[in-house]
């Protein structure tokens, strides 16, 4: 029953199942039973076609006029996702929002478990307040032999970013979760995701001052 | 001279233009005069005639054979991106998360300035320990006539996201960033962002799950 996780899903499907999970949650809290596709439809602003059609990646059908059961579909959802199983993560420069990623304790109920951080500066290193020990960026294969971790989450500065990446990929991390302005260059074996918070407050600053 | 920041920028050359502002101030430090949009391109994996039209909703044109001179190029990104001026902003929800953003002092950097947190919690508006005041979430309005912002940073948990917009809006706030994985509704005249941490690791999660 595990082959719905080691599918590939579609990227546009992987950014709407979130939402269906947030919505779910709140019916099961709730106490509700059933939910349709259609009024799931209508809470999200999503067409009920598209959203039969990512639940079907879960093998999910929904029942005709009672729809999903909601416990399934939040356990299945949850499931895919990924957010059911810890992923160790290391964090690549315990800057301004590095450290504030390390003391978010809510990535854990999404699955990322952050073992590890690593940094260049000698006073940080020596950080006796934050939940996981912080190592010079030179001892990274060393900590991975001891204690591995397949996600590196980027926040070094940008002009540290690219050999702060290569660092982490010679030590054999598979994925990069890009928090860096800088475009990083990698193989295309290694997963890769950009989240870029300053394009996202560039597009908030350019939509107001266009309204003003 | 500042039409160009007063004009909406097209969503895909807000998200490429912080990757030139990265790369360009990188140049800045080496002491670089000049760039020209073919090695922007190479250097950032962007075709250069895509470049050269970013750039040229900024009212930027490279010169032939010498590019851009870098020290130009910075600044006017810098503005255009609407990093130089301080953007009033709110948290709604001073959680893990929350508390982290209000705590993350780079952000000032990219022309968000956090002036006080909101919650429902009473520990939590009682807290200390940040850089600026928590206040209850009913009290949001007499905030707002004193101490005034236009972006709400919603980071309350999802069940409470709607409500949380709904007052942010009625007090006045003009933009939401959504970092909740629940679909906020708001009217047209409202700017909205989505920013799905959550979305991102469940890409993170499947890519990895189907190289195993």
């Amino acid at each position: 029953m595990s082959n719905e996780i080691h599918s590939i899903l579609p990227e546009p499907t992987l950014r709407r199942l979130p939402w269906y999970l947030a919505y779910v949650e709140i019916l099961k809290t709730r106490g509700e039973q059933h939910i349709s596709s259609t009024r799931i439809a209508r809470a999200l602003n999503v067409d009920s076609s598209q959203i039969a059609k990512d639940l079907s990646f879960l093998n999910l059908r929904g029942k005709t006029r009672i729809g999903y059961e909601v416990t399934t579909l939040a356990e299945k959802l949850t499931e895919a996702l990924g957010f059911r199983v810890a992923h160790r993560a290391y964090v690549l420069g315990v800057g301004s929002l590095g450290s504030a990623l390390m003391s978010d304790s809510g990535l854990s109920n999404y699955g990322l478990q952050i073992v590890a951080g690593f940094d260049t500066d000698p006073e940080v290193i020596g950080r006796g307040d934050l939940a996981v020990p912080v190592y010079h960026i030179d001892d990274i294969e060393e900590v991975m032999a001891a204690n591995p971790a397949d996600i590196c989450i980027l926040t070094v500065p940008a002009e540290a970013a690219q050999d702060a990446a290569d660092a982490a990929i010679a030590a054999g991390m598979k994925a990069i979760w890009n928090f860096t302005p800088y475009r990083v260059k990698v193989a295309e074996d290694v997963v890769m995701s950009n989240t870029s918070i300053y394009a996202h407050l560039a597009l908030i600053y350019n939509r107001l001052n266009v309204k003003e």
